[in-house]
């Protein structure tokens, strides 16, 4: 009876209706279990952010019931908020081989190695923790060593999906453990919250093994160099371009920063496996002829300080592209790299290069289940109640009508939201208020020092740019002293226009003269009274309305 | 023999490696023929730019060459300039109808409508002027009224396709003049330029007509209000809403600014064919039962400001989106507005609403020709040479090699550059050389005014912000009379901050005290210093490379 009353409370922190920083708290009387603690790259519209990070007050206020951050895999959007939630949060990271190698490479970059306890797990462990335990599931993802997480209560099973796909051919030669899947789902499983970034796509995804296949019959192909850009973190696809160079006597180099991390890792810890003399330095491709070298680079997604980009722009310290390069594009661009890719793709064609980048070829796969894979996941879990995530709105909701339309009570199916608490006992779901949640923006050294305020003028400034006013006034009646002196940037070119400059002075001279006449001293109404004359008659003759900064000296 | 030496000169001003600002000049001898004057909308990297223009130097300088600006139709890519290049260069201005009929209103917006001599035209009309006519043969694309333009010169036929696709069952239905285009072939065509947009797709681009079949079928299953939103220019497109609205006894309003002004122009000029009272004010749909009400709107491309994003966000004064309502987005977001759309649709799915987006549903279809068309076009003019324009860099190449693979001589396709002059005479084509060409920025009121300079400011204020320093030196010694003030905007929230700030008003007053010790007395000088100093202490303290501003007053 006592049970009938208690609960499991899910707290998405992150990672609903966007794409990235995924963090979720699951709650079970005393006991915490945070899954995934990722970042999300910036909007374009968050002018200067270099990563956004979840807001944890949630987490900070509740922290002696936190048992552990337990991750599903090493992506970003996953772990990238470690280094900075660890700081304020000391607790025990699970994670599987490879995703810890990732964490421990980020940790040491940040100085948080020696204080953090990493706790490595493998498919199938189960970890009891107080009142619940953890078990972790072996998935296929773009990024090996992927697991589900269930969370045994006693209320029965939480099971996270984490990103996933089913592959019935992966390159590390184990599918995604089915059995174990349809045993907990056998005994039944109170909620499961599930991947829904391919809801919209009909079918299967196809496996990573076809990939390999275009490889092989792009190698044999290629008269010169090939280069290959893709995710640094896809460690099979990595060993499927090393392989496929190996079969044609090519020699492999790498490139760029990520990737020679990632594959340094990889390589140490058995992810990758090669003859130890198939892979050069990139400063020793020259010693080979062009058709016996490969190399793997990031830059996929046409960022423009990536090595391919660099290579492409001729800015590349040891490769420049040059005719009789096939350059291999092996990812599709992420909503909103579209057209920095495309203008990589614009360079390369220019240098004359052979680029292979469309999805036809099959020389990308995606990492996450399309519509058959889902069902098939809702099939053998059978949840009781459910919670479709990592994803927007529209992902979200379409993946709830999936799982209705496989028989599930319309009333079963919850979409959350960040913040939102879902509680959960062995009966009903239902929405049950909300925690402090959001975004905290990284800059620079800076961890959420720049807010909105500061983004707002950003914007401001961005857009016509800034006009400050300078003047020194006397204490005794306000009289001009010195100036006004007006100085913009990002507003018009100064030059060519001296007159609207001079017109702009006299307009702030002749606002002073007025307050003078009208006893008006106090500085923030001779701030604002020059702010509002400037600002009018600047949009009058240039239709622009750039940040007016008044500042007034007083000697 | 005399004419061995003539050439004909093909200019590209604009529309070359980009999308937008389509300007062609087309010299024989005394004679230039202009085809389009198309804006472009600015990159994300253009701050605070309204429109682009594309540099017309070349024509300035050869004004009295000029016969005319010759249009192939009215979207803005095409026509869009013509407001300000007119303002400069007032030569006659040739369209069809419902070219001239957009034209219209902008130029009367621009009060330049009475200045501007206006040219009607219709398919087949051939203008002789001087030494070159000027004919017009009809084409097929996403516009009513589209044609592609043949200039007849003594050394043979440049043909401009103008943006096409081959429709066989076109909504107005006339399709391309294959006629035409078959004859002058015969004939023998000099050089071809020709649509390279869709060179990446194979096969052929659907008919207009199958998105009017989705469109009946969508409107019988919808059981609340249908809102479709569309290109504005798009005039077959709104035809088929208004049949299917028809078909369905539905009643139909029209939101969005460009919306009803084409549909105001596009009825006048007799584009639009509907029974007067089908058409109702958007005040007017809550009289109808849901279920008999269709709203046409902009916002196809998820721009903020536009209707359906306005109804999507609660903003629109007369529509508010509620459970029931289908929405229909017919258009594929072009390259860069992916995100914007997508942030619409998730809205949208989060009032309740239907939303139908995908290219799936056959609710779109495009206005350029495929592979298989540009096949077909190749071998109806079989050109003698040619040059593929509209178009990235990859476009343009993969088109040029499509020709090849069609039996022309490598060495008779050239891909043009902007500013690139291409001498075509009877047996050759080639590069020589180039003229002034580029890009001018409209800003506000301001054409011109806003370059490279002001939009690296704004680029970096955008990233960082900007801090300003003040100070008051004394005229004789250079001592401190007042501040130094230091005051920023979109750098740091100054409240938590302040630390910051009071040590970055220490430094200044150090490197002032510096200076003064070691006689430096310039203000260059001073300045160059206080920036170094602060930039080096604020870049340590923050990571962060914000504009520093110093201010000398002097009394």
């Amino acid at each position: 009876m006592k049970n009938e009353k208690a609960k499991v409370r899910i707290i998405p922190l992150g990672g609903i209706n966007e794409i990235g920083k995924n963090i979720t708290a699951i709650e079970y009387k005393e006991d915490i279990i945070v899954i995934d603690c990722g970042l999300k790259f910036p909007d374009e519209d968050m002018f200067g952010i270099d990563l956004v990070i979840p807001d944890i007050s949630y987490l900070l206020k509740n922290k002696e019931k936190i048992r552990g951050i337990f991750l599903t895999h090493g992506h970003e959007d996953h772990i990238g908020a470690l280094p900075y939630v660890l700081r304020q949060l000391n607790v025990p990271v699970y994670g599987t081989k490879l995703t810890l190698g990732i964490v421990e490479t980020k940790l040491k970059e940040h100085g948080l190695l020696g204080s953090t306890e990493l706790i490595r797990v493998k498919p199938r462990d189960v970890i009891k923790l107080n009142s619940v335990s953890v078990e972790f599931i072996k998935t296929n993802h773009s990024i090996a060593d992927s697991v589900a997480i269930a969370i045994h209560t006693p209320l029965g099973v939480v099971l996270h999906t984490g990103d996933f796909k089913i592959d019935y051919t992966p390159i590390d030669g184990e599918p995604m453990d089915f059995a174990r899947f349809a045993e907990i789902g056998k005994k039944g499983v109170l909620a499961m919250m599930a991947d829904s970034t391919n809801v919209e796509k009909p079918g299967y995804t196809l496996s990573e093994r076809v990939v390999g296949e275009s490889f092989a019959r792009l190698f044999a192909k290629a008269k010169g160099r090939v280069i290959v850009a893709t995710f640094a973190s896809n460690v099979h696809r990595i060993q499927q371009i090393i392989d496929a160079a190996s079969m044609h006597g090519r020699k492999v180099a790498v490139s760029g920063r990520s990737m020679e991390n990632i594959v340094a890792v990889a390589a140490e810890l058995g992810y990758l496996e090669f003859e130890k003399d198939i892979l050069v330095g990139i400063d020793q491709i020259n010693k080979y002829n062009n058709d016996k070298v490969v190399i793997i680079t990031t830059g996929s997604q046409g960022e423009p300080m990536s090595a391919l980009a660099r290579m492409a722009n001729s800015e590349h310290r040891k490769v420049n592209i040059v005719e009789g390069d096939t350059v291999i594009i092996s990812a599709t661009p992420i909503p909103g790299n579209e057209k920095l890719v495309s203008k990589v793709i614009n360079r390369l064609f220019q240098k004359g290069a052979e680029v292979i980048y469309k999805s036809l070829s099959e020389i990308h796969v995606s990492g996450h289940a399309c519509q058959e894979e889902l069902k098939l996941m809702q099939c053998l879990v059978k949840p009781k109640f459910f919670i479709p995530v990592h994803g927007e709105y529209r992902h979200l909701k379409q993946h709830g009508e999936l799982a209705i339309s496989l028989g599930m009570p319309e009333g079963n199916v919850v979409i959350p939201e960040n913040g939102g608490v879902i509680d959960v006992n062995r009966n009903s779901i239902r929405k049950n208020g909300t925690v402090t949640s959001g975004q905290v923006f990284v800059d620079g050294l800076g961890v959420g020092d720049v807010g909105n305020i500061v983004l707002r003028d950003r914007k401001h400034l961005s857009q016509d740019g800034i006009l400050t006013v300078v003047v020194t006034l006397s204490k005794e009646n306000n009289s001009i002293i010195a100036g006004p002196d007006i100085i913009s940037r990002g507003f018009v070119y100064v030059r060519e226009s001296e007159r609207l400059m001079d017109e702009a002075k006299e307009i702030v001279k002749e606002t002073l003269r007025e307050c003078e006449e009208n006893n008006i001293t106090d500085w923030a109404s001779l701030k604002s009274k020059v702010r509002d004359d400037l600002r009018s008659y600047l949009y009058e003759k240039t239709k622009r309305k750039p940040m007016i900064l008044p500042i007034i000296m007083e000697i």
